[in-house]
C-alpha cells in the first residue's frame, strides 16, 4: 500500500491521486494500486518556515508519516516540492522507504535519456532550499534561471497560472524554458505544481518533465503494478494532461 | 478528521476529493479539513456481486471501515453509489458516523426548497438494488426513468460519457431529465458519477444535485468548517465544475 503525505496543498495532493491512478494500468477497481492518504492541515506553513522563521513542520510531518506507517503503508510519497526540506527527518522517523520527488524526476529525466545538464523552473522559495540542487549524481548539472529571468518570466508565469491566465502562464514560462535550452538544458523539470498546468504537453525539443508524474509513476512501479508498461520515451510529454 | 472509503472506482474518488477540497472555504491549506482516505482495491466488484452472485464486497469494506476508525476518522463518507447496498452492514460494524450519499442528496434538495417529487438518473443496477428508492421521508416520492426511456436514453447517455462523448451523453440525459420533469419531479438527482460529467451545470428549470458533491459538502460541514458559508440556493447548479 502507497502512503501519501499529502494536503500540501490539497489540490496538489488531488492532481498526484489524479496521476497516480490513470498511471496505473488497470482493468477493473481490483488491479488498482491500494493507497493509504493523509490530507494533514496541521502541518504548518512550509514556506512561512523557510523563509520567515514560521513554526517547523516537521514535527507533524514526522507523526503523520508515522499514523500512515502504523496504518500499514509499505513505503511513503509526499506530493510538494517545498515540504521535502524536511525529507530527512521524516525518512529518518519511519522504517519504510520514502521516495524523493526529486529523485524520480531524475529517474524520468534518465529514463528519457536526458541525463546531464538539468533545466529547473521552480519558485524563489524551493530554489533558496535547494531540493533540487541538492540532489542527483554527479553528472547531474542543474540550470537555474539567472534572478532576472526569474522575475521577468518564471514568477510571473507561476503567477498568472494561479490566477487562471495559463496562456499568459505558458508563453511565460516557455521563454524562461527555451533560454535554459540555450544554455544547455538537455531536459526541463517544471518544480512547481502549477507549471504543468500551463507548460505540460508543449513541444520545446527536449523532455518536460513533471515531478509530480514522476512520482506517481515511481509509486506505480514500486508497488508491483505496471513497472514494465510505462510509454515508451516519446510518448511521455504528450501523456502529460 | 473525514475518513474515506474510497477507490470503488478511484477515479470517483479523485472527484469527490476534489469537491471536498473545494467545497471548503478555506484561505490557506492549514483551514482545510483534515482526510484520511482508503482506496481499497480489496473490494470485489460491487455490480458483480448484486447481479451475478459475485463475492461480497462487505468484509472487505467493513475491515476498511475499521481501519478508518482506527486510524483517526471521526465519521464515515464513501463516494460510491453502488457500494451504499452494504451501507446498513458496515455502518453496523463501526461506532463513529456514516453519512449516507442519498441522504446527503436529500438534504441538498430539501436545502433548494425542492422536497416532493424527486427524478432519479441512475444505472440499471443502481436502480434495482433501491439505494435511493428505499431512502427519503414519507415527503419524497422518486420519479424513475421508465425502461423504455432507461434503454433508449439514460444507459446510452452513461455510455456515451463513458466514451468521452460528452455532448451527446448530455443530450440524452437532458431529454431523460426533461421527461422526468414533465412528470412533476421538482429536482433530478444524478445517480450515478458519470453524468455529471455531462449534465451538471445545464438549466433545466428545477435543481440538478450531484450526489457526490452533495456528500461532499455535507462532510465539509460535519468536520465543522463552513457549515454557515455554503452557497444560496440558487448558486448550487452553476457552481458545479
Amino acid at each position: 500500500m502507497v502512503g501519501v503525505l499529502g494536503g500540501m496543498g490539497p489540490l496538489a495532493t488531488v492532481d498526484f491521486l489524479h496521476k497516480l491512478v490513470t498511471s496505473t494500468p488497470a482493468d477493473s477497481d481490483q488491479q488498482q494500486v491500494p493507497i493509504l492518504v493523509r490530507f494533514c492541515p496541521e502541518v504548518p506553513d512550509r514556506v512561512a518556515a523557510l523563509l520567515d522563521g514560521g513554526p517547523s513542520p516537521e514535527p507533524a510531518l514526522v507523526a503523520a508519516a508515522r499514523a500512515l506507517e502504523r496504518g500499514g503503508a509499505a513505503f511513503l510519497a509526499m506530493p510538494c516540492n517545498t515540504a521535502h526540506a524536511w525529507y530527512d527527518a521524516v525518512a529518518a522517523a519511519v522504517s519504510i522507504p520514502f521516495l524523493h520527488i526529486v529523485d524520480t524526476a531524475l529517474d524520468e529525466v534518465e529514463r528519457l535519456g536526458a541525463a546531464g545538464a538539468v533545466g529547473l523552473l521552480a519558485t524563489a522559495g524551493t530554489r533558496r532550499s535547494a531540493i533540487y540542487a541538492s540532489r542527483g549524481g554527479p553528472a547531474t548539472r542543474w540550470l537555474e534561471s539567472t534572478d532576472d529571468e526569474q522575475s521577468r518570466w518564471v514568477a510571473p508565469g507561476i503567477r498568472a497560472i494561479k490566477n487562471h491566465r495559463n496562456a499568459d502562464g505558458a508563453a511565460l514560462l516557455r521563454h524562461a524554458a527555451e533560454v535554459l535550452i540555450a544554455r544547455g538544458a538537455r531536459a526541463v523539470v517544471m518544480g512547481c505544481t502549477e507549471i504543468p498546468i500551463g507548460l505540460a504537453g508543449q513541444d520545446l525539443g527536449v523532455p518536460l518533465v513533471d515531478p509530480t508524474l514522476a512520482l506517481a509513476r515511481a509509486c506505480v512501479a514500486r508497488a508491483g503494478n505496471g513497472a514494465t508498461e510505462r510509454p515508451a520515451a516519446g510518448a511521455v510529454a504528450a501523456a502529460f494532461p
